[in-house]
């Protein structure tokens, strides 16, 4: 049961001291779920409702199943903006009813979320470098940024992409009071976060309650600018953007969307959302985790957020997933367990059903100046030199991802970066590190002839492979050893296989190639250092009679003592 | 000069040993390229001089360009059954034409593997390992036999695959006749094989001279069938399938397929062509060249069957690459030199121009057969079950392939033979081997706990990570270090780095994240043995300072001194 549930482990134990801390983290994140959920659905190109749904059921969902225990699950931004990319796409927007297509990805994300648990493929989250990962975050908050600049100016085009003229073209459709609603939005939300905090820290306020204040300003933001529409009339007078209607009142469950057509269409685009959902998801648990020495279960993960996607989808809400910004809100206003959580929907809940009204007059600027503070901390462009500086091959995939965002559009970035993070990989051990060793004078320890000084032999040659040996790199630590036999009166090749772990079939064949070739030669090869496992395989072929003359030593400098 | 033409190499030192070796070898290898030629032609559904053109001028190139002494470049098999496949597919074949689509096919392999060749990306074929290319050629063979087996009996239905019903229909247009000289080429093929070249043994004649006359039998085949079917107009009066009308003469160079609308449809199709042609051109040339200490230049085979195929184009010509039976038959022959293909391009040449005429009476159940004995060797299917005994991974990624190969088609079996295979090697080196060693007593050495009766000590534990950390395997390693340590009371972890070469930048982060994790919990994280290129990366960074009281030993028995 427990490990079905993982709520009952901390439900066992929840004590009055965890309540003081969840309700209060919990009243703090319900004040960010409803511009948040707004805002994310917008930036969706959805109707505001699909935010605000999928913070109310999903959140339940993830409390039950989810292994972390402060991860706030709901809309996000990078999932916003891929559904957003999915709907404006040709093939799919032409089928119309964008409510259904967002609801049907969040069903399938869920599916493919739970196949995946099912398969126990947790690990391919691995397959995605911290390079890529970064990358491509950055990417997508630079083009949620540009998707956001247009409404903050009240400019009432807001796919202009990293177009440049399509933003002069725009500009004529400036609107002066819009704009400086988002600017009034810009800088609350900047005064309330560091400054504000840095001057409450000179009065004699608790932590607690200085984030608290802090962390009101999306909300302080909100009403202030709603108030300011509402009473001038500005959405009429002045044309400003308003949210409009909202469809108030809790969710209710539906199936319909079963029977549309789009399943088969939108199923790449799920996988994607599905992917990333996950990967980002897993990531802000762990760093929560591990602050509070928790341990997160990858596979319950796929479980959770498998079954929350499910949630949103038959409550007509959009993709859910962990949110950095809402986490990170959560974590630090003190929250122990899922339960401030379910406080802070229980708070959203009451607002959706009695103060909807309210939402109606909130301008879009605001939405769009409370995306940008969110954003902003997930672009690390100085992130890529940092990471080019220790490795130029993570550094040109991390660039590439954010580039390729950029230029060919949200998939087609991560795919390129992660085929690139793999085939760079893949080219990486094709050419494996081998050392010719030598003896250590006076002693029994053998390394690099070129990095120490050391004892070596005429017609012995001591190779490391410092790799395992696969189809990859068969044929590189083939030629290597042939290569070194030129202008040799070598009559014995040690292959030294202290880091080898493995030896596929390409790689046992080559092996026997070179075997034979050296026997033509008149020179023997020998192994020394194989460990258990590689040779419990090797004895089941009939390799190490094709080397013939050549031994299996245990330790090199019996090959050494023996061949010299 | 000698590296862009290595033809003068050979040529330097060209005695008349060579030559008498070489001009036996022409001639047995001219007997094979006319039924081949037509033959591998008519496999692609192409007219028969397609086959014979690209058995002139393309060889030539080679001998000018490659790497290989005794390797036979022309029409092949495997590339004439995937030509067969793309110009049967819905999307190219309503565009009509197919020689222009067969002659841009070749171009753009050509130009393809130029580019990769400019781009030295010769080790690209390591990316396709013995299982996939075995499974490969097993399937695409076997795909070969269904297309000739109607062909064999006369059946005018040569496009059924592996759809047995499709057979079943076919089989009321059985004709008996071409099926009888279908029969009568196996046997005559048969026998001519090992039979003969048995019974040939037991008299006084050289080896030469009886690989000689073994190996005119697909000629003999071709003239006996031949002469019966001109005799007896089998072809009016029996409705027996012939060659038909060859347009005689040598080819003539022409650019007119430049101005096609096909390029960029063809383009994906070319790649796999490209990519098979020197994947399996470099194989064959390696064995023969290895069985004479001669080496190959992947790189160089790149240019040389990029210009080959750019030949082949330009002279009206099918796709060409190493041929592995004409190449065997070449070499078993004698031939020393690429001046045996040169030689037996001036015989056919000779064919061509004033015997073309008799080309007309051949009736294709003979080439069915002639193939089908040039294509039996290729199935291995014995070898799946000796690659699974080895490895189960690669056992897999073989029959895939190859089942692939039959149940999906060509192309799409390579590519999931590919995925399979890389897949199942990142899932491989994301679980690397990490021992947990300690001292073999009275010694210096430190062996795997579980298979060496060794020495521990209660606060300290001691890792050996047998494989390079990097982001497949990254997450593993840090849960693998923290979940040594429940119930210990462990104050030291020391991670031996003998097998570390490489630690990527998603690596060393999640290393710096499983330090501060040790640190928090009071356990110090050590390092030992760190190769100088790894430790040369680590000081360009503040890894080093973030390990705080952790230390990096020069050998693993210092930090045991260090540390109990």
């Amino acid at each position: 049961m427990m490990r079905f549930f993982p709520m009952i482990e901390w439900l066992k134990s929840y004590r009055k001291a965890d309540f003081n801390g969840d309700i209060f983290a919990g009243i703090i994140t319900a004040i960010l779920l409803v511009p948040q959920g707004i805002a994310y659905a917008m930036l969706a190109g959805l109707p505001p409702q699909l935010g605000l749904y999928a913070s109310i059921i999903p959140p339940i969902v993830y409390a039950l199943l989810g292994t972390s225990r402060t991860m706030s699950v709901g809309p996000v931004s990078i999932a916003a903006i891929m559904i957003a990319s999915v709907l404006n796409s040709a093939e799919v927007s032409t089928l119309g009813n964008s409510v259904e297509s967002a609801i049907i990805l969040a069903a399938e994300s869920g599916f493919i979320l739970l196949g995946m648990a099912a398969l126990r493929m947790g690990g391919l989250v691995n397959f995605i470098s911290h390079p890529v990962l970064t990358g491509f975050t950055s990417g997508a908050s630079i083009l949620i940024i540009f998707s956001q600049l247009p409404q903050l100016l009240g400019i009432p085009k807001p796919h202009c992409g990293i177009d440049i003229a399509c933003y002069q073209e725009s500009l004529q459709f400036f609107n002066s009071t819009a704009a400086s609603l988002g600017l009034l939005s810009l800088i609350i939300l900047i005064l309330f976060n560091k400054p504000l905090v840095a001057l409450l820290k000179k009065t004699r306020l608790s932590q607690a309650i200085i984030i608290g204040i802090s962390k009101t300003a999306p909300l302080l933001t909100v009403v202030v600018t709603t108030l300011l529409v509402s009473y001038y009339n500005f959405a009429n007078t002045e044309n400003v953007a308003i949210v409009g209607a909202i469809k108030g009142g809790l969710p209710t469950l539906s199936l319909d969307f079963i029977s549309s057509n789009k399943w088969s269409l939108l199923l790449p685009y799920a996988g994607f959302i599905a992917l990333i959902a996950y990967v980002e998801s897993v990531a802000i648990a762990k760093i929560t985790a591990n602050l509070r020495h928790q341990r997160i279960d990858p596979n319950q993960e796929l479980i959770a957020l498998g079954f929350s996607n499910l949630a949103t989808a038959v409550s007509g809400g959009m993709s859910v997933a962990g949110g950095f910004s809402r986490t990170m809100v959560n974590f630090t206003a003190g929250a122990r367990t899922q339960m401030a959580m379910l406080i802070a929907v229980v708070i959203l809940s009451f607002a959706i059903v009695f103060a909807s009204d309210g939402f109606e007059f909130i301008p879009k600027a605001t939405l769009a100046a409370i995306i940008l503070m969110a954003i902003f901390p997930l672009i690390k462009l100085r992130d890529i030199i940092k990471t080019w500086h220790y490795d130029r091959g993570d550094g040109i995939a991390e660039a590439v991802t954010l580039l390729g965002v950029l230029i060919f559009g949200i998939e087609e970035g991560l795919v390129l970066g992660i085929i690139l993070t793999i085939a760079s990989y893949l080219r990486q051990t094709s050419h494996p590190h081998i050392a010719e060793v030598g003896r250590v004078a006076g002693s029994e320890h053998y390394r690099n002839i070129h990095r120490h000084k050391t004892e070596t032999w005429a017609n012995l040659i001591l190779l490391r492979v410092d790799e395992n040996i696969t189809f990859t790199n068969a044929d590189y630590v083939g030629n290597f050893i042939l290569g070194r036999l030129k202008n040799c009166q070598v009559k014995h090749v040690v292959l030294i296989f202290t880091s080898v772990s493995y030896i596929d079939s390409t790689a046992l064949e080559a092996l026997e190639v070179i075997a034979h070739s050296l026997q033509q030669q008149g020179v023997n090869l020998h192994l020394s250092e194989v460990k258990g496992p590689v040779m419990d395989k090797l004895k089941r072929t009939n390799f190490l009679e094709k080397l013939e003359s050549g031994q299996v030593f245990f330790q090199t400098a019996d090959a050494v003592k023996a061949l010299t």
